[in-house]
């Protein structure tokens, strides 16, 4: 192997403007046709979702290593990248000097050519991201967070980390799992279920922040939307009101969705071709605006009008079931939507209560075939009303002395959302189980890995 | 309060290139200097280390509010951006308008003009973002999280999410937290303490990818330089060897210097000027390069050359200690040094044999003031070396079946390492406490907030 010739990925071996007389390109053979005198292997690199075409003649210093260069396999090829005769690519490599860096015994190789269940390949999952839907929705993956990143910091947001282990136990968003700390801290600790405690108070000094990091859940429940342990990103800001806050989600949703559309063509594409057929016209919506908003008041009236027959009837007071909020994005507005001014009793203790008494200035945003994506509000900012609030739910001021001190130095109007991210990739990918937009899931039974 | 005029962050203000007639500046009041017939506030929002001076004639509408504007209120002021006659400072706002939204009372907030002690400042966690320096600390660290993803994209890295819950008990890196998961899970459950292994299979697959997360560590070290959480960025790339590796480590430091030293110029000139004069010289050792590079048997015999006499004497086969890799990095080099081919004694499992047959290929970087900062290595990517060495550990083979299976099909060679982020910043920062560059830090003890 010649170390002085320039190494490509596939990527950027696709990219040229001119064939290059002499590159090494390191990949994993996808796939191999054999004709008679030479070999055609597909080489990808996870670099992108295309593979490089390599010629190998059989009767060349390369065809050699031919016999072990199958299926799965890691091989170092040295070539000149030459414009290919054949129809769907435009360059191909012709081997030079071929080595195969692993082979992939093709008896015990779980990965065939032949299409895989989502079920096996998640027994898998050390494995399947070798393959084009897992490769595809993990560089999606990469994209989109750093979609997020550069959105936030655009519109002059700090990236703060709130901490996973929490003294607290109520945060206000799920059951929580406890940790066997010992005596190792001062009291008994939890993994978070939600990074917004801490970030308002960092929001109520930088002005503007936004947490993203892993979230947990202790809920047993196995659904296609819920996983154990998952990314949200929550932005919280000073001063902003509800009303701020939507715009916010807004156009972090249409930020997002323009930059994979922009960065993630061919795997969008094969999403819409393998899983999805509707992705393209839904990413499309994503990117109009303004989004409709409704109060929850008007959603319910929506749903008890629909003629609609539900599992759980609509009714003012209850909260939207997913088969509500479904049929609201989806069926009824076809697209995004907020629903705001929820009844206080269905959200968390921290939401600001609105003037009339009965509901607070909470946001959740709905989208087609996840439900929820986003739930946010406005937050209790006076002293008085949140200590009210805590004492009418019968939870200890004491726990949150360093929360209330928030409100007594200082306070100010702000608001801030959560952003299950994994949900958005399902929005933006059409795939439909959280276990397949994660690298390694964690639900219910499930830890290996 | 006009809603009409623009609102206009105290960065976005201090910004501008003329004057404007009106606008919107929220934040709290940092200071306030009081003369016959008008008061000055220093208004900061978080926004930026700067303060915006704002004019309050007490004869004036706005001056009504003046009594309750004291240190630490939140306001909002609309008034217009003039150029300040004052030294120091280009603008100032003439108040029009003034509110009060959220007072501090003066004898119990506390947060007083004068000095406090990091120690005080710890146990005031929720409030002491609202300082100068912890402000500063934080906005560093939003900025070289974005230089990371930054510089990582541009070099064809992936960003993954490896997973926080894990069933194995030993990563090679740490005493582990258990999570009671009752029977939640098919196995018991603990905290991660590196995401490596499960990078190591997504590199395998998609080449190059980098995790960054939170890890944490049950050791209950009291130490400046531990945490029981702490952020972890962790590169892993497919066809890496240790040369690659270190060349990597070295441009992701340099390209993290350099972007904070554009985007965090003021923060950084406040710890040069209140914590480390040392700081800028330090900095600019890590724009240079290369960084020496020197094998861990000519460390051991610089050390033992020295004549230094160290706590630990150095010796050939025992782990470098903090005093010597302060050494090595502060006194001897005067900057980072890489340190590679340990005894494979002190080392993980999962480290490539080197040919000698007593190192393994890893590498640390050591920098000043720090010591360790990145510990790296190339990966065992040969099967029966690998099985062989969990055997001489005394490991069972059946717990790292999925780990074995990257080496069974199309293994390559690869090669990562990971960086603590907190130790990034103490560098970058000169803050010499990690539980001073972390929001709510996690230590034995610790758990509030």
């Amino acid at each position: 192997m010649n170390p002085e010739c320039a190494a490509l990925s596939v990527r950027q071996a696709l990219a040229q403007d001119q064939g290059l007389e002499k590159i090494l390109v390191r990949g994993w053979v996808r796939a191999r046709r054999d004709a008679s005198g030479f070999s055609f292997l597909e080489i990808n690199d996870g670099s992108c979702l295309g593979n490089l075409q390599a010629l190998v003649e059989e009767n060349s210093p390369a065809g050699a290593a031919l016999p072990s260069a199958r299926n799965g396999a890691a091989v170092a090829i040295t070539g000149a990248l030459l414009p290919s005769p054949g129809r769907g690519q435009r360059w191909e490599l012709r081997a030079a000097e071929l080595s195969v860096l692993g082979e992939a015994e093709q008896s015990a190789y779980p990965l065939q050519k032949k299409r895989h269940s989502d079920e096996f390949l998640r027994g898998l999952a050390h494995l399947r991201p070798r393959t084009n839907k897992y490769g595809a929705a993990l560089r999606l993956r990469s994209e989109a967070a750093f979609a997020l990143h550069s959105f936030f910091r655009g519109q002059g947001f700090h990236y703060v980390h709130t901490p996973i282990l929490t003294g607290l136990d109520c945060e206000g968003a799920g059951e929580m799992f406890r940790v066997q700390a010992g005596d190792f801290f001062d009291r008994p600790c939890n993994l978070t279920v939600s990074g917004q405690l801490e970030a308002e108070a960092l929001a109520l000094a930088l002005g503007r922040v936004y947490a993203f990091g892993p979230t947990f859940r202790a809920e047993n429940s196995n659904t296609p939307r819920h996983a154990a342990e998952f990314w949200m990103l929550e932005p919280e800001a000073a001063f902003f009101d509800l009303e701020d806050d939507m715009r916010l989600a807004e156009e972090m949703l249409r930020f997002t969705a323009r930059h994979v559309l922009e960065h993630c063509g061919p795997e969008l594409e094969l999403f819409s071709r393998h899983l999805d057929e509707g992705l393209p016209e839904r990413t499309r919506r994503l990117l109009e605006g303004p989004y409709p908003r409704i109060s929850y008041a008007e959603a319910v009236q929506i749903l008890t009008s629909s003629r609609r027959s539900f599992s759980f009837p609509a009714r003012f007071g209850a909260d939207l079931q997913t088969e509500h909020e479904r049929f609201l994005a989806e069926e009824y507005f076809q697209g995004p939507v907020l629903v705001y001014d929820y009844p206080k009793e269905i959200k968390a203790f921290y939401m600001r209560a609105n003037p009339d008494g009965r509901t607070v200035a909470a946001m959740d945003m709905l989208v087609p075939r996840v439900g929820e994506l986003i739930g946010g509000s406005r937050r209790e900012e006076r002293l008085d009303k949140l200590e009210q609030r805590l004492e009418e739910l019968g939870r200890a001021k004491e726990d949150y002395q360093w929360y209330l001190d928030l409100r007594r130095f200082g306070s100010a109007p702000h608001a801030g959302f959560g952003l299950g991210f994994e949900r958005l990739l399902m929005l933006l990918s059409g795939i439909s189980n959280i276990r397949d937009v994660t690298a390694f899931p964690r639900v219910p039974g499930s830890l290996e890995f």
